[in-house]
């Protein structure tokens, strides 16, 4: 079994668990309220609140309005991030460590100026500090596989990056040739535009050319978070999901935000226990990088990460 | 021949009898002085001034030192954008309007959330205002095509966007399946971390892959200046000449910074009279437009277009 589906098996079994037992901790922070007018029903629920998901009855029309399912989302939200908060002190022992984050950290640099050198840095500090993975532009793809050969630190690039808006003949294209070079993992953005033009079926077969390319190695689908409503994110993770990817991630870095704990929380929550989730964007301290953690992230992206490891040490 | 190629020549011819008489009219603008420090010699010269290009005899050791070549560049520069802004108000009569930069101007859009009623906005404009073209991502391509068929704007699209960092495979791919969705025109962007890496053929056969890819359609190469030093300017302005572009380009947009006068200027000066120059990235008046034109742009790629054309009326 891939080991990063273990490691979000075993956090979703825990996470389960602690709702089981209503554990309630308060979150170590406090996200903004979320504005009731943002939301949109998912339809999955038939509009009784059923589906779990986004819903604001009483603002969009688009819901039977029974009641049960107004404003769904920020309190499930709010009980992940909870039952994520206690796991990391709670009885089980499972405090977050310096080293565990170390073992999550996609060890990143994409750059469009980043020369040989400095991805060979990248790629000795990755293996010194036995990081999960190098993600560089497909373009290093060949350099940093050979600089990690026999290191158990895996390739991961990037494809459509950072904007999406390529063709999926193009993603898939990209995907069989950074194989070929090398990666072992493939991070791909979304059809963002298409997303928000509700053109499910487009976004989820361009997601599922990748993953067909990409032949079993590990898929995570980019949905940049920072540029979608709630029920935006919701809608892309139950696409990509469909698609068969391995993960969900929040940002490409490039965008207009990065990672947030509630994106986090919510990415989970959808995705439920099989997939993973990254937290990535704007990670650049070990609280940061802790609380993503707490809200459901089973790996971060960062190009802070030894500066990350070390304060959680 | 191609209506651009027609007007860049055009226009290098009257900035070539504008320097054969001597004109020194003053520009317009004043653009900052160029420090002697960011420049190098491009070894072409041999050290004696002879390739007309930039050379820091006395703080990098590359060159003789026999004294001309000397701080070329920011003289050469200055010359170039003088004949320009000469020519605006010149005796020919050539006073640039907003019609004239309405036939030059890329009508762009390259945001990743940018949907399908964006797009057909942005080429319903396009066609009323008859830009040059409309410039979209590659998934937009065969939607801009159809809702332009028939109108003389062209469609043009960008490749390896907006980070020029995946590899040349790709990125002659991309183009292939741009050009059989309906492009008439690609935008490259360079390898910019090889450019950096001193790998020149490199970056050459990348350009190049693409220029074959694009089978005698129009390619622009991207190199992103406001990343680059002067002396990268000019290298990657020969390499893209070399490999054959139709024009180079100042800018993604995307970038640390767009287009300068001075890149425009250091780039027209670089790649002669046959190829074009794309001055892109914060153009959002006529003025600018027009500052570009004069140090030597031939197109210009903004989202302003309608207020940049009706700033010149």
């Amino acid at each position: 079994m891939d080991i990063d589906a273990l490691v979000a098996r075993i956090t979703d079994e825990v996470m389960q668990e602690l709702n089981r037992k209503g554990v309630s901790a308060k979150p170590s922070y406090n996200p903004a309220p979320i504005a009731k007018e943002q939301h949109h029903c998912c339809g999955g629920c038939g509009g009784h609140g059923g589906c779990g998901s986004v819903c604001t009855a009483s603002t969009t029309g688009e819901c039977s309005g029974q009641g049960s399912c107004t404003s769904l989302i920020p309190d499930k939200v709010q009980a992940v991030i909870d039952a994520g908060a206690d796991r990391v002190t709670n009885g089980l022992g499972t405090k977050i460590t310096g080293r565990m984050v170390a073992d999550m950290i996609d060890h990143t640099l994409l750059k469009a100026d980043a020369t040989r050198d400095d991805i060979l840095k990248l790629c000795a500090e990755a293996r010194e500090n036995r990081f999960a993975s190098v993600c560089v532009n497909p373009g290093w793809v060949s350099t940093a596989a050979d600089a990690l050969r026999g290191s158990g630190v895996k390739v991961c690039t990037v494809i459509g990056f950072p904007l999406g808006a390529t063709t999926s003949f193009t993603k898939a294209n990209e995907t069989r040739d950074a194989i070929a070079n090398g990666a072992d993992e493939v991070d791909l953005v979304i059809n963002i535009g298409a997303l928000k033009n509700h053109q499910d079926e487009l976004v989820e077969n361009d997601i599922r050319e990748v993953v067909h390319a990409a032949g079993g190695r590990l898929v995570k689908a980019i949905i940049e978070a920072a540029m979608l409503s709630d029920e935006e994110v919701v809608r892309s993770c139950r696409l990509a999901r469909n698609a068969g990817v391995d993960f969900v991630k929040t940002s490409t870095g490039f965008g207009p935000g990065g990672a947030t704990a509630h994106h986090v929380a919510l990415m989970r929550q959808t995705v439920g226990r099989n997939i993973g989730v990254k937290a990535s964007g704007g990670i650049r301290d070990f609280e940061t990088a802790a609380e993503m953690i707490k809200a459901g992230a089973t790996r971060i992206g960062a190009s802070a990460s030894i500066k990350i490891m070390k304060g959680g040490n």
